[in-house]
Order: structure tokens, then sequence, then C-alpha cells
């Protein structure tokens, strides 16, 4: 056995654990019993743990010597090699006793943060956080000599390889300065068009779930090897044979689970169109959080949105839900489907306005990893910051600064991957519907196929072979470039 | 840390390991999409392989060693000592080589054994389970010195600790002459009785798992630590703190779904109940596979096919699935769910013949693993058996020597759990009897609690303190003892 070879059959080992940590997650998200949680928990803390062993121990060094010093031929096995070393690199950074200390204190204060929400008071979670801060500032101080990376991009990196804020910042900048005349247009045009004829429920929960599940297999997802489940978060999780997505019904609303499950559908499909060839190994793996998001965006926002599929949808659901047929007109799902409003929360906001969401909370992020924001500061900065983008200020801090779990629960440098993700989904499908035929006719008919064969070829199949901005370049001839999403808003929103 | 500290914590480890496979091989039964099949395989089996390793890990053997040298002083902690001996053991008395050798075989078996119970014929996986047997007998070989147990003991050891042959085979063969003079008798009495009035479906499927759910609950299985969902098997899986139990449900008959789930009620309701204190110790587990089938029959055998609830039972399914009052009366009911036959089928078989199926396998899988009996001949011996034990013969190998994947998986030395599991409920039953107030008045009022409050404190909470016999001794004052199943019998099918 060659010491690349010893490195592969760990990784595998590794990755198969972590298959069953998904499959746990999943569990614990969607099936398991309240009364289960204390020891979920110590299940998967017992292999994340073994997985990290697995990844830190001593001959693992010797052998990443050893398979570099005579490296393989095939350049997918050179990028595995280098994505071995780069995981490496990461697993052993960060000493263990931190590591611990950030799970315990992460866990913490997610906890805490709950209760601040429900309470709508950042002061009751400020201390806590302002503890994990420093763990995660001591983190990414471990992890930036290592990768050769500023601090806060060695947490970025953790969840997106090959972007950094060099590359980010001036994106999010233009992106700004865009949204600064085209937000007001897009109301104006949008008031000029006046208001959708409303969807009538009740939406029935087993008929929206039916159709959800149908539009899903339609898109290409098999059942064979998938899931269609409830959770109160909706999300994409499993194994790449076995992905299991979820969502939540509502019964007098049925858009934010049809579009729920197309968008998770789109992640979907990205871990079914991995190479099997490199299964479990780094290299067969999802190519990072921002390309995961371009996928199952490009799913949601460019195509299911699309007036073309919206002409195929209305049929479907008038034929599903019964209703007014005006109201199932592509004109009316338009306006339903595409309505942009200034709102205090991310989750909840349209295609527009999402990433001022987003750029608020990269500029924040960093201050506080750079140490330039106290944590006491944060909620003040935050509310300057959406009034300075959306012109709004939340009226409280559960619509502010504590909406979301990610730093609560010690995740920085992810937030930029959605709206990376967003744009990078615009430039994919403006260089598809150059190189495929007619998009927009198979849309009208359902089908997405066409476009699912084109993502197979240059993302799915690519696995982690580039990182993010080598991926655009090798599927549309350029790094992420922000014009490709400018022009679909301009195209939908300002004319 | 001593090293008794240092065992308990290695055994809290292999217990977690172990909960993370229940659940995905709950999940593999109930959840998982076919095309998960192949990837669960590699986790389930990497999962085995880290808690085998640390089960068998050098520095193990010293610990007990100087455990053992200095044992703790608490006779809870005693046993366990003793039972992680016992588990040491039986960890490393078989060759690794052997391990994988019969996991591969077994597998291969398994998958012959479908195509040919399919096909009815057992020649198609004659060979096949020869080299299968050759392999057990090995390992029975290999486990019987360390044991100190005949090879065959060894084998049954590893189900339910604490019964041999030479307890066994009386208690078989005492029952095999009541069988001969009360099954004649209970079938002239059934025909005097006459056929029980038809009940009349169709019984909706989802009102028969609302019923099993709900009745399934009021037995004592909280919804906050348990689930109740479908699969081609029913079983119970899952953690203590998580039971899974599952059914399958038949539009025309919900008798064999509803006795079904208040079978895997009962099996739950034994791992709700043990002793929280020694949770993932060896003592803390349920005491084995008799003592298990035991708390699952007492439940379905003893306490809900007993005229007392069914009397309750009679009026809750008619308010569920309507039609002919005359056909929920308790006396009707009792011809439904109290009717022996004499069958070919072990799982459908009614608890009176059903230890004959039991004593037949017994015997034959003993003259297997002693070698006294070729696989050839093993389809010959079978219905000799039969046609002696309860005079039919198996039309074909298919509800014959094929019908039980047991044997084609590797499996020899469980089948006796289930007799000496019906024989144990009815000596729990008798004592719990005199012990509680009036449980027949309970039962009409579909009332389990006093019943379950004295199962947890005379079974459940004393986890693995005891094996079998010593467990029924705490219980009932004596070890198994056959006659109050018959007693049992001849007052519910004799009179």
């Amino acid at each position: 056995m060659t010491a690349y070879d010893r490195l592969t059959s760990r990784a595998a080992r590794i990755a198969t654990i972590n298959e069953a940590a998904a499959v746990l997650n999943w569990d614990a998200s969607a099936m398991m019993p309240p009364g289960g949680g204390a020891a979920r928990g110590d299940q998967l803390a017992v292999l994340a743990g073994m997985a990290h062993g697995l990844a830190i121990a001593p001959e693992v060094a010797d052998d990443l010597a050893q398979a570099e010093a005579a490296p393989p031929g095939d350049v997918w096995q050179q990028a595995n090699l280098r994505l071995l070393r780069h995981g490496h690199l990461r697993a052993t950074a960060v000493p263990g006793d931190l590591v611990e200390a950030l799970t315990r204190e992460a866990s913490d204060s997610e906890a805490i943060w709950r209760d601040a929400r429900q309470a709508a008071d950042f002061r009751m979670v400020a201390p806590k956080l302002a503890s994990l801060v420093a763990l995660v500032r001591e983190q990414a101080a471990a992890l930036a000599p290592a990768l050769q990376l500023s601090p806060y991009d060695a947490l970025m990196d953790g969840f997106q390889r090959g972007v950094t804020t060099a590359d980010v910042a001036p994106v999010f900048a233009d992106y700004e300065a865009f949204l600064a005349h085209a937000l007001p247009r897009a109301e104006e045009l949008q008031a000029q068009r006046g208001p959708a004829i409303p969807l009538q429920g009740p939406f029935a929960e087993d008929r929206q779930e039916a159709l959800c599940r149908r539009l899903s297999q339609q898109f290409g997802l098999e059942a064979e090897h998938s899931r269609l489940d409830r959770s109160t978060h909706p999300f994409c999780g499993g194994t790449p044979t076995d992905v299991r997505i979820t969502t939540r019904y509502k019964i007098d609303d049925f858009t934010q689970s049809l579009m729920g499950v197309l968008h998770e559908t789109g992640h979907a499909l990205y871990e079914r169109g991995l190479p099997l060839a490199y299964a479990r190994q780094p290299v067969g793996e999802a190519a990072g959080s921002a390309a995961h998001e371009s996928q199952s965006l490009l799913t949601e926002m460019q195509a299911a949105r699309s007036d073309a599929f919206l002409t195929y949808l209305g049929p479907e659901l008038l034929a599903t839900f019964g209703g007014d047929p005006k109201a199932y007109t592509t004109a009316n799902l338009a306006k339903v489907f595409r309505h942009v409003s200034r709102g205090f929360i991310r989750v909840d906001a349209d295609e527009m306005t999402y990433p001022a969401h987003i750029i608020l909370r990269f500029r924040l992020e960093q201050a506080l990893i750079s140490g330039d924001l106290a944590v006491a500061d944060l909620p003040g900065a935050w509310n300057d910051g959406m009034q300075s983008l959306l012109g709004i200020t939340p009226p409280d801090d559960a619509v502010g600064v504590l909406q979301d779990i990610h730093w609560y629960c010690g995740l920085f440098g992810y937030f930029p991957d959605y709206s990376l993700g967003a744009m990078a989904s615009a430039q994919l499908m403006a260089t598809a519907r150059r190189e495929v035929g007619d998009l927009d006719a198979a849309l009208t008919r359902g089908d997405f196929a066409p476009l699912l064969g084109w993502l197979r070829r240059k993302v799915h199949s690519q696995g982690s072979l580039y990182g993010f901005n080598d991926l655009l370049r090798h599927a549309t001839g350029k790094p992420l470039d922000p014009t490709d999403f400018e022009a679909h808003l301009t195209a939908r929103y300002l004319v």
C-alpha cells in the first residue's frame, strides 16, 4: 500500500463516520423524539471525536510527506492529495483543548441565545457571546499562519475554499452601489403594477407535500436515493446516495414550502451529481458552501421563479388546490413569487434585498474577528448598518442582531457564501442559457433536465477539483462577477 | 482514574457507538430509501469495527486484571465487572479473521436464502449454509473453552446468559408431553364453541395507527421517548431514551398490527425501565433475549389477549372502526385473538403451538452444531420433526426449513429464547397476580400501570444484575418453571 493509498483509505473511513453522523443529525431534526436529545449529543460527540482522532493521528503527517514526495500522476489524485494536506493543516492547527472549549462555549451560548431572542434582549447573551468570540478569534489566529490567510479569511476557508475578503469586499461594494438605485426603482415599478391577486387557501398539507415531492422528483431527484420529510428548519442532509431534504408546511400558504423544497432539491441534486469515482474523498465532495448555495439558488431563484416555470406551475397549482384561475396566471404568480420588500429578516428576504442582509453581517463579523468591534457595540452597529443599507431600523433585537443562530453557535465566515452563491447562480444560469438550447422552452414544460445536464457536466461532476473562483472559471470562463446577477435582477425587476 | 473507571468509561464509549448503530439500523428498516443501502452497510461496518477495536484493545486485559485484584465494593459494580470480563472473553475468544469470514459468509448466505425461499428450494442455499454452519461451529468451538460451556451453550450465551441446554432440554421435553394431550383437547373445545363472528373491514390504516399509538402510550410508552413507524418486519429498536417500534398495517385485518404493537411496546417498556444509573454499562442493559421476550409476551399474550383487556378493547375497537357490535364482545374477541391452530409458520403461530416450532429448531440447531446432523439432511429432519410435534408436514421448503432468516445469517442459539420468554412471562404474570391488587380489574379499565409498576420493580430496574434463572428467582422465587405456562394455557384453552 502506498502512502497515498493509506491516506485515501483513512479519508474514506473518516467520511463514512461523517455519513453516519449526517444521518443521525437528520434524524435529530426530522424524527427524534425530544427525550432522545441528550443521548444523541453523546453519539455525535463520540463519532466526531473518532473522526478527528483518525484525522490527526501521527502517521498522517508521515504519509502526507511521503505522498507529496512522489505525487500521484492523475490530476484528480493530485487535487485530492492537496485537499488531504489542507484538511490536515486545518485539523492540526487548532489545539485540542481550544476545540473542546469552543464546542462547550458554543453549546452554552446557543442555549442562552434562544432565551435572549425570545426576550428580544441582546444583553442576556452578550457576555457569553463575548467569550465565544474571544475563542473564535483564538481559533482564527491559530488557523491563519497554517493556511497563510488572514484570520477572518481562515474562517471563511472552512466553509468555502478559494475565496478571501479581497475577492468578496469589492463584489459586495459593487452590489451596494447597485442596490442604492435598483431597489427604489424596483419598488416604484412594483407599485405601478399593483398588488397580486391573493392565493386563497386553505392548502391541505398532504396536497402541498405530494406536489413538492412530485416536482422535486421531476427536477431530477430520484425517489430511490432521497427522502422528503418535515422539520422546523428546512435543510438538505443525509449522504450522496441517500439525500434527505426537509421542509415545513403552513395550511394558509404553500409558496414557502414549495420554493423551499425546490431550493433544497438544488442542494440535493448537487450531492447526487458528485463524482462517484471519488466518493468519500475530499476531491469528491461538493466544492464548498458558496458552490452549494449556487445550486440551490439556481434551482429556486433562477429556474423555479422564472416566468417560464411559473407558466408551467400555474395549471399544476390550480389542479392541486383549486381556487380562482386568475390568481394562477403567470403574471399574477410573478407578483406573488417575485415581490421585493425591505424587511428585517434575512431568511424572509427577496433575492434583491438578501445581499444587503449578508453585506451587513460580513462587515460586522470581520470587525468582530479583527477586534475593531466590541460585542457590546454589536446591536448599535447592526441597526446603523440596516439603516444605511436598506433604510430601515429593527424595532428590537429579536428581529435584529438576535435573528440568526450562526454567531451564537460560533459560526463566523459562513454568511458571505449565501450571496456569493446567489451571484454565482446568475453567472452559471447566464452561461447555461448561452450553451444549452432553449432553456425557457424546457422550463415552460416543467422540464429541468436540460439545465440539470449542463450543471452535472460543469459543476456537480467536478466535485472539489477546483476552488470557488476556479470552478466558476471552468464553468463560465470567468471568476465570480456580480454583473450577471445585477443583469438578472435588472431584467427581472427593473423593466 | 482507577482501572474499573477506565473500563466503564470505555464501555460507555462502546455503548454510545452501538446506540448510533441502533438508530442507523432502525433507519435502514423504517426510513432509508433503497439506494442508501450500500453506504449504510459501510457505515455500520465501520461503527462495528470501531466498537470491536475498543473492546479488544490490549489495555483492557490489564485493566480487567487490575480491577479484579481490587474489586469495587458495590454489588452492582461487581456484577458490572463480571459482565465486562464476560464480554471481553467473548470478544477476544474468536479470531478476527474468523469474525470477518462469518460476516461475509452470513451476508452471502442471507442473499441466496432470499432467492431460495422465493423458489421454495432448499438445495439452492444448502452449500452456502453448509459452509456457514462450518464457520459457526468454529466460532462455537473457540468460545466454548473461554466460557467453560459446551459449544452450543456458548452460542446460546451470546443471546441470553445464564441458560444452558441442561436447563432448557427438560423444560422443552416437559412441554412436548403437555402439548401432546393439551392441543387435541384445546382443538376439541374450540370446535365445540364454534367459529368467531368475523371482524369486517376495511380498517383504515391511519385509524389502526392512531389506535396502536394511543394504546402503546396508555400502556406506558412515553411519546417523549419513543416513535411508532412502519417497516416490513416489525421490531423494537433505537436506544433506551429513544425507543423506536415498528409495525405493518393490513387494510383488511387490524389484529396483527394491534397485537404486534403491544408486543413491541413490551420490549420498549423494558428498555425504558432499565436502571439509569448504569446506562451504557453491561449491568444496565436488559438481561438477555429470553428476558426481553418475557416482557413483550407478557404484554401481548398475558395482558392484551386476556378477557379483562379484551373487555376494555371491544368498545374501543367499535368506536374506532364501527361495524357489528356482536363481533366486538369479549367472548367473540376471545375467539378472534385466542385461536389455536396447527400451522407451518412460526411467526403466525398461537401461543400454545409456538413452542413446538421452537423445540423443533432447538433440537435441529443443536444437532447441526454438534455435527450429528448434516445440512443436506436438514429438510427431511425438519419435516419429520413437524410431523412428530404438530402432526403436519410442510408442502414445501418455503413454509418449512426456509421460513426463518436466523440460520441463514448465522444465528444459532437464539430460537430457545422465544419460548423461554413465553414461559417466563406466565411465571412472572402468576407472581404479579398474587402480589399486585386486582390486575384484571385494572386491565378491564385498560390500565396497565399496576402491572408495569411491578415489572419495573422486579425486572426492568434489575438490568443485567442477574442471569435469566436468577432474575426469575429474584422476581418469582424460583428459576424457570414451565408449569406456570402450562397452567396459563390450561386456564385459557382447556376449560
